[in-house]
């Protein structure tokens, strides 16, 4: 037992030492806190490290663990007693206190419900940097490497989002995530970046910038402590914060294969609703996105009224109904507009000529041509029925 | 009663006779050719045509027609009634053979079995020129207002199925139509046109060339006699022949109205798989591709070892499994990746703050240590554990 040198029984400093002992998802830490709360699971802990097979057996013998649970509990305070001895989670509040940040505990005002989904794999905390981070709204990642195509995409999609007061969530990475937000930020709106490191280091350097324009208009969270690294692992793992926070992802750019497919992966999982943007099939950067449109059952988005479709919300952000060409002979019935196909351009032709051209009767033939003149796009000549050649609506010659 | 100037005797006269005097997918002149035979149905419409009540009533009487059926034979009389007196299908028969040509009766060598699927819709026979028709394969369909993209795509995606020996069907457009007979051709496969108006006029004339060559190498067909123009109505019905005489429907390119849909609309109709060739957001002719992922269910084709999925014939079709790029960590067990993300690239770590990177226990921090080393991955220094520097496979510091 080392003692540990801060008070345990502060929620927030609980919480922040284990989001600082267990990496993200570690799923027996998570119900292990969940179980006995944070700062119980802390004291344990530190009682137990040295002897983990006694400290489980009390917990079974409490009820508190399962026996089936006991040998995955040894073999989690294996791994969190290496950090045990140099937590100091005071300390990280301060660093993450003088860059006007606060730590949301699960449950509290300004957590996401959505996270809850994750059950054992939900952060302990989120550290935050600027406004809220519980806004639902819509996940549109993609690619690092990705083309000029994708980054207007993403950009005119967090643009249409951010007029709908849909707010825009993503990494904080180049290429789509990147544009995702540029675009929100230029129609003012909310964007919320989710770092794998901790939010102290806004990694990429080159977007250090952006993230801190976030911290401004929208937010910058990570589940992991100031200090941290944006490890591989983390970044996987930070993923599925970004499913979780949303309530649909959208993939614009991804080669086959790529990070921004588990984040899909994820949303998958928790039953988001997945969109991916289409693009030339001839670019890698969109292979992923037609990857999971083939095999994911992903849905095609291609703008930001499709995507405001997936994040469901009220009617207003429903798809305008695309404005269809109009072409002469359009909502005609069948047999008008066998009639219309019929008569000829120039010289009009007599009702037999027209109904063999047609396919109808010369009754029908003469029905279908007075319905048609009153329409204005017959016209009865010395010779017979002709169509009247600059009718409503003309617009050429197309015969598909 | 007018008198038949022909053979209604003949099976090929009398089926030519009705692909004239009814429009295609005239399902009540279907029905009735399929119940009493092209000749039969010949004879009595030539026998009834001035008191189509009694003629129909006859019918009725003999148990051939339900009573309820009776008033739409009634109006049919009056559709096919108008063209009898000009019928000469012997003259056709006649244009067609000086092109080379034959006609295909239903059920007979040569017969696309697909076709039977149309029901009373299906045509009275075929007008062939060049080599068979009843391939199966593929329909690669798009609008006539493609891009430089579409038609490289239809093109490579025609050439593809060629070397696959998967038959190409198309209509005779300008744009899509055109690329995919073109890329057919390119790769010495067959590929067949069906047109909307008579196979004596290789319609549009800018296609005359190309249309000539599938004569050769593939196909020309239609369901109307030589002579018949191509009317609008007439285009729309042929779509259900493409998507009939294949296996699976492809649309390449198509704008968010396009006639191109439709094909693909019979094709669901008729129980074969669609496929859509996405493309970029920003590019309208795509737009009905996309609409048909979004809205139709169809599925996403980028290549083509994907449509020859489509098509679903032997495992020799199936696509090949991508290349995955490989990374050092790629294959690892959670555990090792772990460590293996937490080794410093210089100077080596010991055990103690590796397990804290890696957020593990020691044993387990020492145990994947030494699988790393024995992968070639890890090494062991002075100072402790870091990582290989130029690993098998390593190709990046990819960290996402």
């Amino acid at each position: 037992m080392t003692g540990l040198r801060f008070d345990v029984g502060d929620a927030v400093l609980a919480a922040a030492a284990w989001s600082r002992l267990a990496e993200p998802a570690d799923a027996v830490a998570g119900a292990l806190v969940r179980t006995i709360g944070a700062g119980s699971a802390l004291r344990w802990l530190d009682a137990s490290q040295d002897q983990a097979a006694r400290g489980v057996a009390e917990l079974v013998e409490r009820g508190v663990v399962a026996p089936a649970a006991a040998p995955a509990l040894v073999r989690g305070v294996d791994r969190w007693r290496p950090r045990l001895a140099v937590l100091d989670p005071a300390r990280e509040l301060r660093v993450l206190a003088r860059l006007g940040g606060r730590v949301v505990l699960p449950g509290s005002p300004g957590w996401p419900a959505g996270l809850d989904d994750l059950g054992a794999e939900a952060p302990f905390c989120l550290w935050v940097r600027g406004r809220s981070v519980d806004a639902g709204g819509a996940a549109i990642v993609g690619a690092r490497a990705s083309t000029e195509y994708g980054n207007q995409v993403a950009s005119d999609l967090a643009t249409g989002l951010a007029d709908r007061g849909v707010v825009v969530v993503s990494g904080g990475a180049y290429g789509i995530d990147a544009a995702a937000h540029r675009g929100a930020l230029a129609a003012g709106g909310a964007s919320v970046a989710v770092l794998a490191g901790g939010v102290d280091r806004l990694y990429p350097a080159g977007n250090a910038r952006l993230l801190e324009a976030l911290c401004d208009a929208g937010a910058v969270t990570s589940e992991v402590p100031p200090g941290s690294v944006p490890s591989r692992v983390r970044f996987l793992q930070r993923n599925r914060l970004i499913a979780a926070l949303t309530v649909a992802t959208v993939v614009v750019e991804a080669a086959w294969r790529s990070g921004a497919l588990s984040t899909a992966g994820r949303a998958a999982e928790l039953l988001r609703p997945v969109g991916a943007v289409p693009g030339p099939v001839t670019s890698a950067a969109s292979a992923g996105c037609h990857r999971l449109l083939r095999e994911q059952g992903a849905v095609c988005v291609t703008d930001a009224a499709e995507v405001a479709e997936l994040v469901g919300a009220a009617g207003e952000h429903l798809p305008a109904a695309r404005p269809d060409e109009h072409r002469p002979g359009d909502g005609l019935a069948e047999r008008e507009r066998r009639v219309f196909e019929a008569l000829p351009l120039r010289r009009g032709a007599g009702t037999a000529a027209l109904s063999r051209a047609a396919g109808l009767g010369t009754q029908d033939t003469m029905a279908a041509a007075g319905t048609l003149e009153l329409a204005g796009l017959a016209v009865r000549d010395l010779d017979g029925w002709r169509r009247v050649n600059n009718p409503p609506g003309r617009n050429g010659s197309e015969v598909r």
